[in-house]
Formats: structure tokens, C-alpha cells, sequence
């Protein structure tokens, strides 16, 4: 037994490094409890990849295992041409239900709903509920532990719990302990709502219903852990400035990989392109003082991480709901002061840094405090500008209809690093004129 | 009724936005039963400013309704010279149980189970165990579906649902119905490692033990959806550069908004000035031809972006273990190729936009072809590093015991940063020998 244990638990953790051909070997080694047990824990993903992989014998056997949410996840991973096939293994009852919810977005509130839930009449007494139950609950999936009430056209009435029906006197009605406040759903709904609602009422499962109130199914919450944690990925990855990666890193091929990551890569490449222009437009200066070229990299990268800073808080802060689209102004103004007082601190280290070294190292010559004053000048404004631009883009993109996580870092820092040498010589242009310049 | 919903919906929506004099307002303005409903859907920090906002007479009702764990969440929540009063405001045995709460951390399993759960013995029948509950179901939470088996030193035996009860005859005894395979957690376990084992297990509830394996109490999944939710958040802000806020965006004090992003900020500020320093050692090569300051920014963001790329996947895959330290060298192969890829991907961006300029504008003099290949093969080395740094740092910040995610974007765009520049001029300065240099 503790040897049995021991390979599951070795195989569940080698699983993300292992190819294909390895998993289905490791898996082929497990008795058989374990190995139900074992294919219960995997992902949709592993699930159909093991699916396609095993000899067409076994895979009969695997399908029938899952409940039809389960099962329609893992038609969803396989290629198109493979779903038929994997359709023809069910019973025809699941087929069915597995084709009703195929019809669903992946990520609205119908793709993940389990169809088999139990149902009670209102009239019934609690004593013939429970022995219904009892008949019923063999049928079922082990995870639903609330019970929906339903009218003859099937919408939602109410809902109890296994444990009222045990609390409750066997006489009494369903109707008389039924709770109607029930929080449900529509089929449509989004999915990072729908986790809103479960977290905002502390709740295990919900109803899903259709625009006619009946119910269609329910949600229970652990599949929403999932989704919270998927949406988490989704928006890190967005901010880091790379496509949704739809697969564990290792797993990613190679090619997918570069696609995902290239595509905002030359985009940003692109447009700090202007920044070449825009030195470009100062190349008399830069000849004049060529001080001033080593400065350009600590000011414009100080203007992107203020940016990077303001950007993902903001996106963060909209994802969580805790800052909605009216909320513009008030974010601005947090941020013109937040960035100003960062902009100051920097700035101030800044004067230090160039007065220490002309005072060791004489680095800067005759006109190193007016230098000095540049540089603090110009950081002082990069950062507060960086601080608005990352806090405002992302409200930008929600009244666009966009994702606001497209406000990733790196595109915030692109942004800051062009506005930022612009900023910087022009002050340069005004301090320095008349001596350097 | 429809109008008193729409009082209690207004208020949570518009709650982030409100000072916590209007809360208070807003919050009285509802029914007793309302105001019931929307207190269970605070959160701690919400529920914490309340309370001690409210007049000290109306504390203790508040106070009573919460069930221990949530009592010592807010708690938590208060200065420490308001918890003594927050306490006594409990009855004795709820005060019991919340100091014994609280001498776990807010991280661990034992800071974040209930301790009241519903107990039986495995030698009682399951009519009488269903008998039992009837009296013991109404003190206990709504929430709790599960119940464990105990012995005499409270050592978990065993689980039945009161599903289980209700499908099971009345006359076998609760070992024969109990479920002895169960999941559990020590006491001391941290909430990420428990948030996992609830997701791999699709769990609704896991019992927590001490050393000894006797049970202590329960944590629920709803309380580990917020635990991933949280844990995602301060993922994000660390990657953005950030020190974790604790608190909503809009409600975080603007000077401690300020503190939480200038400490990282002047670290980078820091790190940064060395970029000055290196462009020092080629001030001279500047001076000679101006030309190739004007690709500094282009070349060094590059290098910094696909270093935010790189840092920000491999810290959300090792946060949802999808890669182990041990993975290191696969990942440095991986980022070996698709680095290599990126590099000459916007290697190629940058010599058509040379060349195209050149045809165009004639901007970069007799040696413009030499200039194009010095920033190709700049941009080519400057994305393989960042992609490597970008990679290899999380593992190195996890080697050392420290979170991989304060690897963050813009650490790592500082750190190559620098090192860009010196591979920008070593390359220009090999490239350019004898011509421009």
C-alpha cells in the first residue's frame, strides 16, 4: 500500500517533465484504483492527451468515467477530427448532455456546469425527499450537496441542503424548508464574474439557469478555484507582454512558443523604434555634450518602472473590481502625487549620485551642477509621467473594449522611453543652453 | 423587497469608493436582515473598519455573529491596541477558540480552518448518528457538509458526508459508511502548498491536524479561493515591481502608497546608475560617432523586454508548479532556442529598418551598413541574454530561499540593461574598428 502510494505520488509530480509516450507507461503501471484515482486528479489537458494515447480498447473505458462536464472538457482539448470518436464512446444519455454542453463557451458559466445535479418537487415531504435521495443519490456525482427545487417546467424554486433535510422533521414539506433566496446564474454569463459572485457569497455551488429561469445545471466551486487560477495566468502573462501560453511551459512546443512571445516582442520593437527617431532629432545636442547620452538610460528606464509599477497595480486593482471605470479620476489624482513624491526621491538620489562622483571623480567638468539639476529635472517629470501614462492605460483599454492587462509593463516602458527622451532634452534644451549647449 | 436589494447591492458596489464615515452611514441605512446578509459578504478589512467605526454598543452584536475563524480575521485586522476590546466583546467559549486561532499565522492552515465542525464516534449506528446531528446541525456553521470520525483522542478516523448518512440503512454502524482514505493537512502547512492539495484533490473541505493527528479543525474551499486570489495578487505586484500593498488600491494612505513602490524603485534607481557608469567607458567611442547612442534605447529595452517576458512565465509556472528547480536546465535549453529566435526575429526588424531609412533619408552616412549590422547582431546577443537572465534568475532567487517572484519585470530589465550596453559597445567597437572607431 505505501508502495502503491508512493508511485502515484511520484508519477502526479514527474508528470509536467514527462513526454507522452513516458506518461502513458507510468500510468499503465498503476492498479487500476489508483489509477481512477490518478486520472480524477489530472487536468482536462493531461487527461485528453492520455485519452489519444492509449490503445482505442481502453479508451472506452476512461471516457465513461468522466461526468459530462468532465467529458466535454477533454473533447474540447483533443483536434477536431478526434471529437467524433471520442463522442461515440459515450453511453447515448451523456453523449446527449456532453453535445449540450460542447454548445458553450469554454469560459462562460454553461461550459462549466455539471448537468447531474438532483432535483426535488416542492410538495414533497422531507421523509419522501430523503427517500428519493437515497434512490437517487447512487446516480449522482459525490460532490453536490445541495438540492434544487423545481416546478414542472423546471425553474429554480428553491434550494436545500442534504443537512437540512437531516435537521428537518420528516413530516414537514420541502416547500416549508426550502430557502428561496437562491443565487444563480445565467448560462452566458462570464466566467471571471461568476467567480465574482461565488467569492462575494461564500458559496459551494450555484444553479445555472437559461433566459426562461429554468435550471440547466450547476457550478460548483471547486472548478471556480480554477478558473480564479487560470485568470490569474492569463493576466501575469499579459502583463509580462506575452500571449496567453494556453499550456504548462514545458509543454509549450518551441515554435509556439517564439509565436507567442514575438508578436508583442517586434510590436514593442516597433515602436520603440522612435526612439531612435526621437534621439535622432537631438543628435546636434548629444554631439555637443555627449554627457548627456549617459544619462538616457537611467532616466527612460526610471519612467518605465514607475510605469510598470502604476500599470499592474491598476490592472490588478480593475481584475479584483476594487477600482471600476469611474474611478478615472481619482486614480489620477493618487497618481500625480504618488508619482511626483517618487519622482522627487529618485531625483534626489540622482543630485547625489552626479555631485558625489564630480566631487571623487571630477567626471562631469565646469558644468556638472547644471547637469545635475537636468537630470534631476527630467526625473522628476519621467517618473510622474510614467506613474499617469501606467495608471491611465489601462482605463484606455477598458473604454476600448479591450483587456486593461494589455497595459503590459513592457508596453507601458516603451511608451515612458520615447515621451521620456523627449522630456529629457528638452529640459536638457532649456537648462544647458547658453553654456553646453 | 426588490428596493431593499437594491439599497444593499448599491452599497457593495459603490464600497471601495466610500470613506468609512459614509460606510458607517450607508451601513446603517439597512434592514436588520440586509445588514446581516452584507456583513457576511465583507471581507476581514472591511469588516475590521466597521466594527471599530460603529458605537461600542453595537460592536459585541457584530462581533457575535462571527464564527470564530472570521472573528480572529478581524481581529487580525485591528491595532493591537483594540484587540483585547475586540475579545472580550466574545462570549467565553468563542474567545477560547479565537486565541487559540490566532497564535497561528494568517499564512497557515491553522490560521485559516474553522474549529467548528461536526464530530461523531465510529462505533455509533448511523441512525443514531443522524439523530445526533439533528441536535448538533443548528450550532454548527451552515457550511460544513462533512463529517469526521474521531476516537477518543480526537485522532481523524475517517469522513462520511451527511449524504453518506442519508444513503446509507439506519442499522450499520458509521465505521462501515465512513470513508477512511482521507485527505489532511498539518496544522502548520503554508496556505499555497493546501490551496494545491485542495485543487489536485477537487476537495471541498479538508480536515486540519496537529502533530499528534488529532483534528482541530476545518478549512473550507471558499476560504481557499481567496487564498489563490490573494496569492495571485501579490504575485502580480511583486512582478510589477511593487512590495506587496495589503489593502485595496483606492484605500491604501498615499504616503504608504508611496513607501511600497520607492523601495524598489530607488533599487532599481541603484542598479540603473551603472548603466551611466558603463556608458562612461565608452564616452569616447560616443563622441566619435554619435550615431550609436541613438540605438541605445532601442537596443537596451529590447534586451529588458524579453527579459520581462521570460522572468514573468517562469514565475507563474513555478508558482503553480508546472516547473521544479530541478527543471533549471531544461529551461535554459529552451530559452537558448527561443531567445536565439526572438533575437533574430527583431534583428531582422532592425537591419530593414536601417537599410529602409538609409534608401530613405540617407541617415547614417557611408558606413550605414556596418552600422545595421552592429545593431542586428547587438539586438540578436542583448534578447538571447535578456530571455537567459530573464530565466535563470527566478530558480537562482528560489536557490537562495527567496520568492522567484520578486524577479520582477523591471529587475530584470535593469539587470540587462547594463549588460546590454557593454555588448552593444563591445560588439560596435569590434564591428566598427577602423571605420567609424
Amino acid at each position: 500500500m505505501p508502495e502503491k502510494i508512493f508511485i502515484a505520488t511520484e508519477l502526479y509530480d514527474a508528470w509536467p517533465a514527462l513526454s507522452t509516450a513516458e506518461r502513458v507507461e507510468g500510468f499503465e503501471i498503476l492498479q487500476r484504483d489508483d489509477a481512477d484515482d490518478f486520472f480524477r486528479q489530472l487536468g482536462a489537458r493531461s487527461r485528453a492527451e492520455l485519452i489519444l494515447a492509449l490503445p482505442s480498447g481502453e479508451r472506452r473505458l476512461w471516457m465513461r468515467l468522466l461526468a459530462p462536464d468532465d467529458a466535454a472538457d477533454v473533447i474540447q482539448e483533443v483536434p477536431a477530427e478526434e471529437r467524433e470518436a471520442l463522442l461515440t464512446l459515450l453511453d447515448d444519455a451523456t453523449r446527449r448532455e456532453v453535445k449540450g454542453l460542447l454548445d458553450y463557451a469554454e469560459d462562460e458559466a454553461g461550459g462549466l456546469m455539471n448537468t447531474r445535479y438532483s432535483r426535488l418537487r416542492a410538495d414533497m415531504s422531507v421523509g419522501e425527499a430523503i427517500s428519493y435521495l437515497r434512490r437517487d443519490a447512487r446516480q449522482r456525482e459525490k460532490s453536490v450537496y445541495y438540492v434544487y427545487v423545481v416546478d414542472a417546467e423546471e425553474r429554480l424554486l428553491g434550494v436545500v441542503s442534504f443537512r437540512d433535510l437531516i435537521v428537518a422533521p420528516a413530516d414537514k414539506s420541502v416547500k416549508e424548508v426550502m430557502h428561496t433566496e437562491v443565487i444563480s446564474a445565467r448560462d452566458d454569463l462570464d466566467q471571471e464574474a461568476l467567480s465574482k459572485l461565488f467569492m462575494r457569497h461564500h458559496l459551494l455551488m450555484m444553479p445555472i439557469v437559461d433566459a426562461e429561469a429554468r435550471i440547466k445545471g450547476v457550478v460548483s466551486v471547486d472548478d471556480i478555484v480554477q478558473v480564479v487560477q487560470e485568470e490569474a495566468t492569463e493576466d501575469i502573462q499579459k502583463i509580462g507582454g506575452v500571449e496567453t501560453l494556453e499550456g504548462p511551459y514545458l509543454q509549450v512546443p518551441l515554435l509556439r512558443m517564439i509565436r507567442k512571445r514575438a508578436g508583442w516582442l517586434a510590436a514593442l520593437f516597433l515602436g520603440e523604434m522612435l526612439t531612435a527617431t526621437a534621439m535622432g532629432q537631438f543628435e546636434a545636442e548629444i554631439a555637443q555634450a555627449v554627457v548627456l547620452a549617459l544619462f538616457v538610460p537611467l532616466i527612460i528606464s526610471s519612467g518605465g518602472n514607475s510605469g510598470s509599477q502604476a500599470t499592474t497595480l491598476l490592472i490588478r486593482a480593475m481584475a479584483l473590481g476594487e477600482v471600476r471605470i469611474r474611478d478615472w479620476w481619482r486614480v489620477i489624482r493618487r497618481e500625480l502625487v504618488t508619482g511626483l513624491g517618487l519622482g522627487l526621491i529618485l531625483a534626489s538620489i540622482g543630485l547625489v549620485r552626479i555631485l558625489l562622483w564630480q566631487l571623487l571623480f571630477n567626471s562631469y567638468g565646469d558644468h556638472y551642477f547644471l547637469i545635475a539639476m537636468t537630470v534631476a529635472l527630467s526625473l522628476t517629470g519621467v517618473v510622474l509621467w510614467g506613474s499617469l501614462m501606467g495608471s491611465i492605460l489601462p482605463f484606455i483599454l477598458r473604454g476600448l473594449g479591450f483587456d486593461p492587462a494589455s497595459a503590459s509593463a513592457p508596453f507601458v516602458a516603451t511608451l515612458v522611453d520615447v515621451t521620456g527622451l523627449v522630456i529629457y532634452f528638452t529640459v536638457a534644451a532649456m537648462v544647458l543652453r547658453g553654456t553646453l549647449l
